[in-house]
């Protein structure tokens, strides 16, 4: 998979260091720990250049605790994402965390500083989109971004919204996270030359079938650098959002 | 149905210049003319105060000229809606009309002048949503409203739509008219403090599927004072305006 | 936004009396009050008319007391809509307000006396539509209207509708609230000559599918003056007939 | 399957007049003749008290004239169903049909008398609703019923049902065919105490969803003795209400 | 509504046993009783042949035990559907029912003997669509029908069916209640003669999305005389079926 | 159904060694035993080779003790899915059991041996689909199969899956459960040449809409010898496999 | 991706025969030839044991007979799906095929021989769902199986079907083809014990809703051994059918 | 909209340069040119710097030049997309193009050279995929990219994708286009750390219900930096590929 790596075992394999039976071995088995529930990956954070993540949802405290502890092991820092208050507590108690409740994420060894030269905007359109949006930002922090927040700007009310063009058009990415008014995400399209991410929330009622709505309106949207992540998917957007902002000009 | 209809043929029974069996008979034969294929309401027009309309798409050219001749014989005036081209030629060789290939909107007979107190506004997000947003301006300029018409506005190019603000603030009925932006209606919506009519529209790709993003988007809009009518039914929204553009604030 | 306001500031500029950077500031910062978790506009009541009216599923009971007490302050009255009543205790501890459980309804400040001309009529099914029925009164009520309610009308027993012919010709507005018969809407679109706002309700089973079967129905009523708003918006629809029951003939 | 020749071919075998390996073939072999691409069930007419019918859609001109000749060979008469004006020619030369272009019905053989004690009616919410409308109709006139059509009596407006409130009082049967407006059903179960089958017709645009809207709607009708078929299968509805026309109240 | 009614009330008029107003005023005054959250309709069991039926669910026991009451001031019997056990205790504290905990269904008055001449089946692919099944067979029952109840027949071991081949031929009606196989209807439409009524049941996991598959797959039955009800409306089905089961052959 | 069988009763009548009638009534009733509440099926093990399986969701604690003792009774071994732990230990206290909490399956009866030739992989893309992996996995040990479980293979991770080609390359069926990447199967699907059958799992949040994403993706595969069973069947998936892994390859 | 070969590149580079670099090139480069529109896989027949397929649909005739050439070069036959009459024409002037206008399937090269041990039965509810059955059929045999056919044994006519149990008991595979009456499929999965693959066909009207009313029935079969491909697959299920009756029972 | 130029009117009214009507006009007029049929806006190109793309689908020959000539006038480059043969000719007739039939893309004006520091990677799982995966190669180019595609990379032959690992981990961005196989976007986000922008295509058959499928499984992906545009949407994301490819990293 790594192309380095192939060869350097294949120039390992001519040299005589190593016999084509062990590379093979090597090939497959080396990338990851299995400890039976999960396979815990110690390359990841290199090949990626980010913290181990862990998907709390579904996932026991112990399953959790498991993981947490191969990773830190490595000197990983770890990302636990969709975490309710309760698990929290229960994993709390064996090893090291800081959990925010409002973003469902808590984070375990240390938190890198600010590596992105410029910042990115989380946009919401309501109160109630707040959570969502939250997993967005403190995972974009988590990963060295500065974060600017603009809640409640929902184009019912576009004057809220026009109130921040400053600091929306000196933004490197914006996430617009919205449940009713997917609408967010097209406008704020038209303002800014930068990407934006749209993360349709669940958040309302009737038709708005649970995020469908916003969902499709999102994809519909005429505003040129506009693209998608999944209903709810908060994590989603900040990860990209912080890819994107530390993407370097020249040298890659 | 109708109270004093009921209430004057009773008392005709009374006075004994109609017995019950004719009373009868006349409740049910009366309100319509049967062609076998229509029934030609000549009613209608004194009882909603418009004139008959045709929904053109599924009738053969034979059998709208049959309803045509039905109603201009009691001097109604006749729009139908739906008309392609080609049945529209068919039809004019037979009875006078008056057709725009844009909207596909005939009329026959009279047109009414201008009878409503202020002007409505209807909005086009694209360029492509324009017959079902000529549907609905033709349709109200028919029933006697002044008509402005704001097109390629949609929300991705903000700027578009706020030239026009006075325009908007001033009218007392908005149509928004979209089939990808489904937001344009929110948008307006906020902007304003008359009802905002929403027609979503068919017109799109992908993701749209056939009206459904833009129609979730309207309903799921956080602006109040803005409806929904069906995907398309540019006529629906123009006979809705007309009437609250026609609405008085007093005597009634 | 408001040509009014942007034309009065750049008077200001010219006269000297505000200086360019201020004009900017203020075109930004003043329409809303920023308690962090939302932004407060205190245009809002002079420039729709209305109360201003806080969506209170989803927020806390502290967030609704704290958005009270700043539209209280500037001496507007408050609408909170989807008010559960254990969230309706918490608040009415702290800040003075009516509940009303049915329509989970709460207001804040003086309940304005009628200020329309006429009266407005909500239509529901059946006795389980009543929640969203009374949150479209109550909602119009405090907006200024007289309500006429007409309840358990469902189309299945047409004669319940039928009596009420007198009513319903007199309306101004109709609302028509129904989960499973949404044909309430296009037969009483037949009846009358005035608006009618559908509101598809999500009581019901089987292939109601949450309330998108009445949605569909009402959609696709061939009644003309019919509009639709989102699935149990019993709120949106009493603003949107308070809108048009408030409207004057001829000056505006 | 049929209990009665099973026992008798066991009585044969019994009686030595028929091998256990021929009771055998039999049971498989003899109900019907294998063309090769369909199979002619030559009990069926007994069995089911009907005659053999042919969905033509998705059948060759050859094919079906291959199963007429079958089918009239036994004396049966057959029912065409789907059958479109050109196919309809093409069979016409080979075999004598009798060919309705509205209902795309052919009919080969006698036609039976009407052979059902009371009538059935037709009602139909639109013009465009006829071809479905007709199917139905034509199908269970095929089937020795008495029809009455009711066509163009869609619930926008009532008045035109409720004039034939006679008609429908001493039905038997109702079949409600429907586009758009879904709720005749509804309206007419409510006024009925005889069986309505509603069909859903596919006619219609926008959120109809080629019929879906219709077809949730009757589903979730609330009139007692309401039930649905397929959407555009007037040939099902049409033989289902003369199947419950035919019926007996006493001695089966 | 009321043909004879209307026809009678006009014959007073002209006698001056009534005035027209009066007239008028019973015209939409006398069939219900209104009580305020409900109408009570006294005419009905009359009108059409059956107790007066509650839906019980979303109803309080208050507002049951109230229509209750006035139903049996009348001495109509009474159905109510869909009633949880607790609330049938909490009503049968006040007023006087019979409580079945599998149907769910309470009766109030007396059972009507066996009225109909032959008798139907309910049919239930799995024993987990019981419920539904069984609310068919008891509203059945209480409608004066015999009934026999074909349990765990599901199409995947066909042999469960065809042992009840006998029961089946006799039936005047079958309802299938199926809510993974939907393919029970289908079957059952292929073996017998009579109406076959489908109810699709709720009840199973994953594609079958709550009973839309069977619907779905019900309403696509290629056997003839097959039509479908609401999912879950195991009422509905032994209502119609009821009716279906009572009709006389000749003299309506 | 079963044609040796049915042969072989023909031949005993014809031997006179059994009347008509009774054969007729052995045709119909032997196979199964009727509990009321379900009909256990005595042949089905012999005739489909494989214990009996009782679907335990939605069947009571009691209806479930009665079925294993009227199977037990006759020696055949018996396979509870979808059985809650409390309902389990509700069975334990009257039936000998033995339980499995994370597949939810239990056994009663002794357990086969591996009886199939080759072995079976079970693949699960992330940890939270490991229950349905779980009842596949448990459902083919129970039917006789060796089985290899690969959990964690996403195809996010793809060196995850590549380091086990060998596993795969061997097996002689895979089965793939995912929730969210239901590219799994396709994966999979090329790098083996044995059928793979994939689980479409309901877990996952958002656009996964209740496992309808997997569903359709999986369905949609380019692989070839893919095939698809409902979402969160993981008991008919490792059946499926059973059966498939115990094919011979001559002499049937 | 194929252990062997990867295995086999180590040994050669430990051997100096190969080196490191072009090891990495071979790893790459050699498995497949790239014409620019297309990738043609010289391994995939000697891989996965079949001629390679060539979807049709959406490829020019240019690049059909492009692809041909490339893979007859290596003595490889080819079949060619989806291959509508017009395209075959030109396809058939440049390269030497045969030619199927019903499975629109064309096959160029020597047909293989019978090659597995037993056979497979093809079962069609409907002669409309013959193409989907004969492009099943046909790639089978295209494959080496010899395959019965069991067209026109919808389930609405049981006994059509129960007349070939005998063929269906002996079957090693079943494919189940249907569009209206998914039903198929459970039936027959009830009724036999080897594998039963199910094919939902796009054929039909109304609620079928292109094929999706027979895929959910299918996939919610309570018949075990039942797995579902693509909605008009027959290819996908004629390939799967071979593998599984090309399995051997031991040695591999 | 745009603070700078406000900001500068601002100062010129200040400095009696402008008169307070005069700037809010030019708030109003100024950015574009309104063409009746559309509005052309010539401030874009500077705000976003990027050529005026024209929708071409839905849009006449003759609007379309209409709408290239303002454009050109100001020296503005011109993409127009969707623009089938036909079409192209027409307009080519009239004004200078380069048309493209692959991608139906129209470039009028100067070609920018690359201007972007890094390359991106097109990627496309099927050869049907090829015009949407070249509608997003062309436009990137266009906007000044450079592009590498990897066409016919299906996931259900990994060893084709896996081929070109090189050229997949150097890029800065990755476009994956893919119809059946949603997969793709999974896969390569597994492999690469860069953002990967998913396109799903309409192009397939049966359950890929028009694109939704791939949408659905795109959106699903577990691989972080994954983000969706809608169905069939080459344009966007070519867009914001190029937007990405463009960013610095630190002077903005």
């Amino acid at each position: 998979m790594e192309q380095d790596r192939i060869l350097h075992l294949l120039q390992q394999v001519r040299d005589g260091s190593l016999s084509p039976e062990h590379a093979l071995a090597q090939l497959k088995i080396e990338p990851f720990e299995d400890l039976g529930y999960a396979k815990v990956d110690h390359h990841r954070a290199l090949r990626q250049g980010v913290p181990e993540v862990i998907f709390g949802s579904g996932k026991t405290a112990e399953q959790i605790v498991g993981i947490v502890r191969a990773m830190r092991k490595n000197g990983q820092s770890v990302l636990i994402t969709r975490l309710d208050a309760e698990k929290a507590r229960a994993v709390s108690e064996q090893v090291d965390i800081r959990y925010d409740p409002v973003s469902r994420i808590a984070v375990s060894g240390e938190q890198s500083g600010v590596t992105a030269p410029g910042y990115l905007v989380v946009a919401a359109a309501g109160t109630s989109d707040l959570p969502v949006a939250e997993e967005a930002a403190v995972t974009a922090e988590a990963l060295g971004n500065r974060v600017e927040r603009l809640y409640d700007v929902g184009v019912a009310g576009l004057h809220r919204l026009l109130a921040h063009l400053d600091t929306l058009a000196q933004a490197r990415v914006v996430i617009a996270a919205a449940g009713m008014e997917g609408a967010l995400a097209s406008v704020i399209g038209g303002l800014v030359s930068c990407p934006v991410i749209a993360v349709p929330t669940s958040i309302g009622y009737g038709a708005n079938f649970g995020g469908l709505s916003a969902l499709l309106s999102m994809l519909n949207s005429c505003a040129s650098g506009v693209s998608v992540v999944n209903i709810d998917n908060g994590f989603g957007a900040g990860y990209l959002a912080s890819i994107i902002n530390h993407m370097g000009g020249a040298d890659k």
